[in-house]
């Protein structure tokens, strides 16, 4: 008998049709003589309506306010999904965030979780009930109602995961688990049955937005065993998120190909070489609100460098904007730029101890006539930037090349 | 400067642009130098909608997690209105009901109050803020959720009025006050501008719905001074609810008309006289969980008796059929009943002290041609049964009798 933290998104609790067959899916994991705690999304669709709404009210609602509000949707499914369980004959309680005291700091539409008291589910559990408990949403040490974000749900379930100790943490979506790449880019793409968290996060970033970033990080921080499955399909194992030691010594090299279509380049041509340059053109890129991706500074020859950002291809307007008044104050020849570019990654654990990756990576493109304009490395994975026009071509053969068509 | 307590109901927070309104209201209270709590029920239309969830999961829905569902209704209300507030430049703080602990047993979906900590909302209004408490909910002493039951947020209002001491409660209604009779039956119904607790209960439960009893009874035990006011008009001191003693003595004998379409009366024939027959006719009616209004009982002839009590019309076929069951066990003659009645009430606390009233009423409505069905007094009204084709005629003519077209 194991205790199991099962995560439902938007989609999967969509109608009450849906939170129906979530329930019947939670009575069979209890049938087999496990310990469940569900912690479902709000129905889709509904904390854009509760912000709509907000928004209507003010242009710059209150945080405070806000919290109040959006943590609603998930209260309404805590509540349907309990009656749904009850249906099936089995006993269930539902908690809000505040209610198992999911306490966190007092950052309002962005909380972090500080703390879960897990006694109250614990004598739940012990009284044979399934426990459901609104994802999103904690209170701070005030008894404020916060929220943790977009997302935030993934992070519930696997802090509550961590709380409980539970043995393996299920986040249900709409896919059946990881994949080597997109299937809708490469019909060849297999589902991987394990990752490592690291791979996970690097894949997460880089646009397979299967999971929440943070919440892969609390995982791997906490130790948590965690698994993407799909709620719609009652076969399959899903993909699990492993520490690195657990994985097969014959892992390959390369776990997945990620990639971006959204990714603007920007670059600052001729700035002074000297310290302090990055932060006087990153500043006011970030007062503006925008997010930056890829970052590149080469090194610099007759006291000027080269200097090149991505951003998200919505934003390079306003980026483009903000670049042409920072580059009077640092003094730069010139800013150019271009958006129709993407951005396409091999991820793997394996590459730490496999040097060539990157020069068969390079070879690969190269054979293939597309022009690399921008690199970028890390321990586990290695990205270029290159003509949007060749993102299908290059996620195919790259895909072929680390030979992940192959089971 | 005073503190008052404000109620808004579902109709007046229906939409952004009326809780806005509502926002600039409690603005020009707070501008005359006083301090507002205000309670906002859900916005109109949200409760059904989610208690129409829950129904679509079960038939009969666990009731704390019902409590769960429908308690979000005033909770995405209370954000709203707060933000709205703050927008006309005040400060202002919302809370749910647990929030603020308005502790309650844990009778789920008909929840009373027990207790309410003014600590939270003490500070806050000393601080400047406006304080918006959801209406219609609270907390068991174990944290769960509860609500207080349909129109609870009218006994939140009082209950909080009550806590701190508030100079008065104001009702906001879609009418501006308690009325003589319904002015759509009567023209010449005039606005009250005061009515004692006593004769609002009596209107209250005879179908002049504009307050709920039990908040009624809830401001009579604790003296809280209670308005009922239109949140649709910007004029008018609407109508004051007072103890007796407050009223003038000049008092008219009679205050209102009041009136309730929807009566179904129903006659038990020849039932032996002996102790415990009423309950042997209503016990199993109240087990059919029908409502009885006016129960009436005369005295018996020859060792049997007449037994007649009404229902609301929509219950009728099912009451026959108890009925007809009852009538064997219990030896009756015949069961009769008509549901083309209705019940007309002349309520007034002055008719303590003037005995004629009652004959002055059945003579005013002889004189018309009505025949009496059913007689039912209590200290402060006087009901009768009456054909439901005379309802506005017996209105009009009792309206009038009694002067209660004159200021």
């Amino acid at each position: 008998m194991a205790l199991i933290v099962q995560k439902y998104g938007g989609t999967s609790v969509g109608s009450t049709e849906r939170i129906k067959n979530v329930a019947k899916r939670v009575a069979r994991w209890k049938a087999m003589g496990h310990d469940v705690v569900v912690v479902p999304s709000a129905m889709s669709g509904e904390t854009n309506r509760l912000i709509g709404l907000a928004k209507e009210i003010s242009a710059t609602p209150s945080p405070r306010e806000l919290d109040v509000i959006a943590s609603t949707g998930e209260q309404v499914t805590i509540g349907l999904l309990a009656m749904a369980i009850q249906e099936e004959g089995l006993k269930a309680k539902s908690y809000t965030g505040s209610q198992v005291r999911v306490l966190t700091d007092s950052t309002f539409t962005k909380a972090r979780i500080l703390q879960i008291d897990d006694e109250r589910m614990r004598k739940d559990l012990a009284e044979g009930n399934v426990v459901v408990v609104a994802g999103f949403q904690g209170a701070d040490e005030n008894g404020n109602i916060t929220t943790l974000g977009r997302g935030g749900s993934d992070t519930s379930a696997v802090a509550l995961a961590a709380a409980l100790k539970a043995d393996e943490c299920q986040i249900y979506t709409d896919v059946d688990g990881v994949y080597t790449t997109d299937p809708r880019v490469v019909p060849e793409a297999r589902k991987l049955d394990t990752i490592t968290f690291e791979e996970m996060l690097e894949m997460a970033s880089l646009g397979s937005k299967v999971l929440q970033i943070r919440s892969v990080e609390f995982a791997g921080k906490y130790k948590v065993k965690l698994r993407v499955l799909s709620s719609f399909q009652d076969e399959g194992e899903g993909t699990l998120i492993t520490v690195e030691d657990d994985k097969n010594m014959e892992q390959p090299i390369i776990s997945g190909i990620a990639f971006n279509r959204d990714e603007a380049k920007l670059t600052v041509l001729g700035v002074p070489d000297r310290p302090g340059i990055a932060y006087q053109i990153l500043g006011p890129i970030a007062d503006a609100n925008i997010d930056v991706d890829m970052i590149i500074q080469n090194v610099g020859v007759d006291g000027t460098t080269d200097f090149s950002f991505t951003v998200n291809r919505s934003e390079y307007t306003k980026a483009m904007a903000v670049l042409e008044q920072v580059k009077q104050h640092v003094g730069a020849r010139e800013i150019v730029g271009d958006n129709k570019t993407c951005k396409v990654s091999a991820v793997g654990v394996g590459m730490r101890s496999h040097p060539g990756v990157a020069s068969q990576m390079f070879r690969t493109l190269a054979e293939e006539g597309i022009n690399i304009q921008m690199i970028s490395t890390s321990e586990i994975k290695i990205s270029v930037v290159i003509d949007e026009k060749y993102l299908e071509l290059a996620v195919r053969i790259l895909h072929k090349t680390f030979g992940l068509d192959q089971a």
